[in-house]
């Protein structure tokens, strides 16, 4: 029965724009997750923590959930886990460092015991079902042990290639498993979703490696500096890298910022990251050694205002100073968004008087994404019959799909799906054939998804205007005003004649009421609603501005 | 006497951001400005409409103020006049273009009858006083009839650039008079001023007549879509090659936005955009025309929320509908910050099945800003004795005295300043002798300068964790509470048991105002602030939250 089935893939998150990523593959009774990412709010956004998918699909259809397959321990793809299995507690695979990574996690959400975590290798099969098998392949990306999934199904077998690039010289491990990849092309490969990130980007992504040879350079021009090198705490190969320079160069390293104390830990503790004894140093030891002799690891490559770098470059870190004999290295680019920030630190740094490299004409990091020539590659070995371009917004999809065509699978073939879409392939053919509830969920504090459009609105709107707030007791017997009204406005400009208008408020909000009183209105909401348009339109008319107004009737 | 004079150089605002250029230049008694820019609000600035620079200085010497002298018609050249002719009324100079959009603005602002304009043209050479000249020299940018300005003292020469590229085949007009300075640089420059906006890339920027190349190349390939291009409206000779491809394409132009409107009204009355006769049309006119006889020319190349192309991009524009059969032309990059909001229209053009062609790669948008080695051949023919790196970043600032110091000047005459350095020049030495006042003066609405940072301060708590109001009325005779506690808030999570915490907040407030009654205080502001305090304590310990809390008590 199950044998008739159709597959339905249903992208939950990850299109539209870039993280929380978040696949789900139904066949019959059965779904699988790949991936259960986060997003960081955009501004838009104020007070929101971090954002999450609407899962509300997946929990009407509890029951039918299996496992979560993780492809890599980025943020993007683990970060939703905890809300996740707080409401669908399945079982998690994944390779080692994810895993990690994972647990991590889950202990900071005290939900460690509650899970359970199957660790996998690359090369390794796993079977859900009688008709769901997932085999991990591996691929390169900016963080060690990440995998490509591939879901075999009675009705062909569907890849997802996770994040990845191809690095024919990696710096742990090794290379992408092209070779199976090909294997399952030959075979027949019924689906492809493939990382659209740099799809805009031709040719090809350097090799992690030649940061290495970048960073022995710029670390023997600067013998005699301090070097601070700031870069993604995730990136285990860039961070191993740096320490290799150091020892080459007979400095120790010290690491400061809570996320890069916690993946080198976890690193070192796993064997992906090798440290010769004696290297590593506290960040409070760095005083007992001469500058040219430290190198320093942090956080805060893009400007975030609490990081390490960050504050360092405002003299505002505890432990470290930065002086003019100081070099920084930024190994990152700015996310889009950041440009501002990360340009902001790079001035500090400047004012202070340190040299900075920051610039990607230094070769000072590569991307963890495929380029253009890779992805067609991949294209060409996979031959997949339907390819869904994911990892990306609508304009990266819109590029890959191009690719795809360019590579020779049939336009009628590429569909370029949105979050929710619902993508059904049965043995004939294939179609989205409706959508399924998705979207954001914001996470503000300890509470998840109660921060909904009112509030946002209102905060938008107290953000750039400010408010007027008009209090008034009314004796509803007497129907007099015994006290008040009374002003109070928070970011509310501060106009030269700010006394006068605040009197003049206090007079607009009198009339309105004592006319309402007049004529016995006893209805509260009609009484408010005039006061607040009076004040509004008096304020407008005296300094042409909108601020919120929230006129509060007290009774006795 | 004042042949012994020293002169100050004094950057009011363009440095450490760019936008809001300005300069004093003082020998003597007599001061004259260079250039009076306003900018763009930062996102940290909710709610600001512009910012200008802190004139303090000027207006407390106002009677040395001689003139302004403006380098070109852009905003953050322009934008602060009508500002800074209220409080100091001295002529401004420019050239024709320049002059236009002044003139507009000041219509604006109804003061075009107060303020004496004085027309220039590249070459002349105007006598502010015995001791201080001053000539204008042709240069090439991004909007016609730009000029650098070279300032004679009894000291020496003093050139500031302006913004500028050398552009050996421009649109319109010549280019760059290299000549002229070379000649200046030959009878001895003191100080130079240049702009160092792309000091961080290498080689030489493309010749604006690149773009139009790429245009007609993109509208033969395109012939049976209607044409959509979005650039900035300042960019005249941009303008004028898109109108040039539509000509040669057979093609009706019409045009959308204000700004694009105006500049261009302005730009063919004064004879610097050259429109055969009907080929320009109402875009009104737009649906009697096939789409392939059709280009549309509109502002929004920056993703700018309000501009035409968004409108058109989110179908929320009345007078023309985005289809899948049209092409749009983003002939921009995105400045810093505005990343997100172009890929946002980018992403929606896509949705909507439109082809988009967007990115540099194209060569559908040259910069106006000189590139490493432009700005080092300035600096050969200039030679100038001092050099200021200026219109940067302090990033940018540092590379270009770099480039200086490659091409032979030396370290101990490069000069990189702040905004309100005083830097000194007498016939022996130059060197910075202190700071005048200067810094942001934010615009909201009518008002200038009354956003202080408490306002903004107040906005951002208020847009991150919202609010929540308690009013209360006490009778202070009988100590008792007649009404309320009551509780309002806004822009705070709806919690799930909002209510509740309500409930709560009230309680809280209740007690510790009648603790307060209790002990017979009087002093509201004591009462106020344990409330807040115990509200505050309550809420974090409920939703790990911290809203503006706000206590307003009411006396009977």
């Amino acid at each position: 029965m199950a044998r008739k089935s159709k597959l339905k893939i249903i992208p939950i998150g990850g299109l539209d724009e870039i993280g929380k990523n978040m696949t789900a593959l139904e066949y019959g009774n059965e779904i699988i997750v790949i991936d259960c990412g986060m997003s960081f709010p955009d501004d838009d956004m104020p007070g929101i923590d971090i954002v999450l998918n609407d899962i509300s699909y997946l929990e009407k259809n509890h029951d039918k959930v299996k496992a979560v397959f993780i492809t890599h321990g980025h943020e993007d793809h683990i970060g939703g886990l905890p809300y996740f299995l707080k409401s669908i507690n399945v079982p998690v695979y994944g390779t080692r460092l994810t895993l990690g990574l994972v647990e991590h996690k889950l202990k900071e959400h005290n939900m460690l015991s509650k899970v359970k975590l199957v660790r996998v290798r690359a090369g390794d099969r796993v079977s859900v079902s009688p008709y769901i098998g997932v085999e991990f392949i591996r691929t390169n990306h900016s963080i060690a042990d990440s995998v490509a999934i591939a879901v075999t199904t009675p009705l062909g077998t569907v890849i997802h290639m996770g994040d990845f690039k191809i690095d024919t010289t990696p710096i742990v491990g090794e290379m992408i498993d092209l070779a199976r990849l090909g294997e399952l092309g030959k075979q027949g490969v019924l689906a492809l979703m493939s990382d659209s990130t740099n799809v805009e980007r031709p040719g090809y992504t350097m090799s992690e490696r030649n940061v290495g040879k970048r960073f022995e350079e710029i670390f023997k021009q600067h013998a005699n500096r301090r070097i601070i090198v700031a870069t993604f705490a995730s990136n285990v190969h860039r961070v191993q890298q740096i320490i290799n320079a150091a020892v080459a160069n007979g400095r120790k390293v010290a690491v400061s910022g809570r996320s890069m104390e916690n993946i080198v830990e976890i690193s070192i503790m796993l064997g992906y990251m090798k440290i010769p004894e004696g290297v590593l140093i506290n960040i409070d030891q760095i005083k007992k050694y001469r500058p040219s002799q430290v190198v320093i690891v942090t956080t805060g490559s893009q400007g975030e205002p609490m990081s390490a770098l960050t504050r360092m470059a405002f003299s505002d870190h505890r432990k470290v100073e930065i002086t003019k004999d100081d070099l920084i290295i930024i190994s990152a680019t700015p996310i889009p968004g950041n440009e501002k920030s990360v340009a902001n630190v790079v001035n500090e740094l400047f004012k202070i008087g340190a040299e900075v490299i920051y610039r990607s004409l230094e070769e000072i990091h590569v991307s963890g994404h495929a380029c253009m020539e890779e992805l067609k590659l991949i294209l060409a070995l996979v031959r997949p019959k339907y390819f869904l371009p994911v990892h990306g917004e609508r304009r990266h999809l819109v590029q890959h799909a191009r690719l795809a065509e360019a590579v020779g699978i049939p336009s009628k073939n590429i569909f370029k799906l949105e979050n929710g879409s619902v993508f059904e392939i049965d043995t004939n053919s294939a179609k989205v054939t409706g959508n399924v509830q998705s979207g954001r969920i914001l996470v503000d504090g300890s509470g998840v998804g109660d921060v909904g459009n009112i509030v946002l609105r209102d905060r938008k709107h107290l953000a750039e205007d400010g408010l007027i707030i008009v209090v008034v007791t009314i004796s509803s017997r007497e129907k007099r005003i015994c006290a008040g009204p009374d002003v109070v406005s928070r970011g509310f400009v501060y106009v030269r004649e700010a006394e006068s208008i605040m009197e003049g408020i206090r007079g607009v909000a009198r009339e309105n009421i004592e006319k309402c009183l007049e004529n016995r209105t006893t209805d509260w909401a009609t009484m408010k609603s005039q006061v607040r348009s009076g004040i509004s339109k008096y304020i407008y008319d005296n300094t042409k501005r909108s601020p919120m107004i929230l006129p509060v009737i007290e009774e006795v």
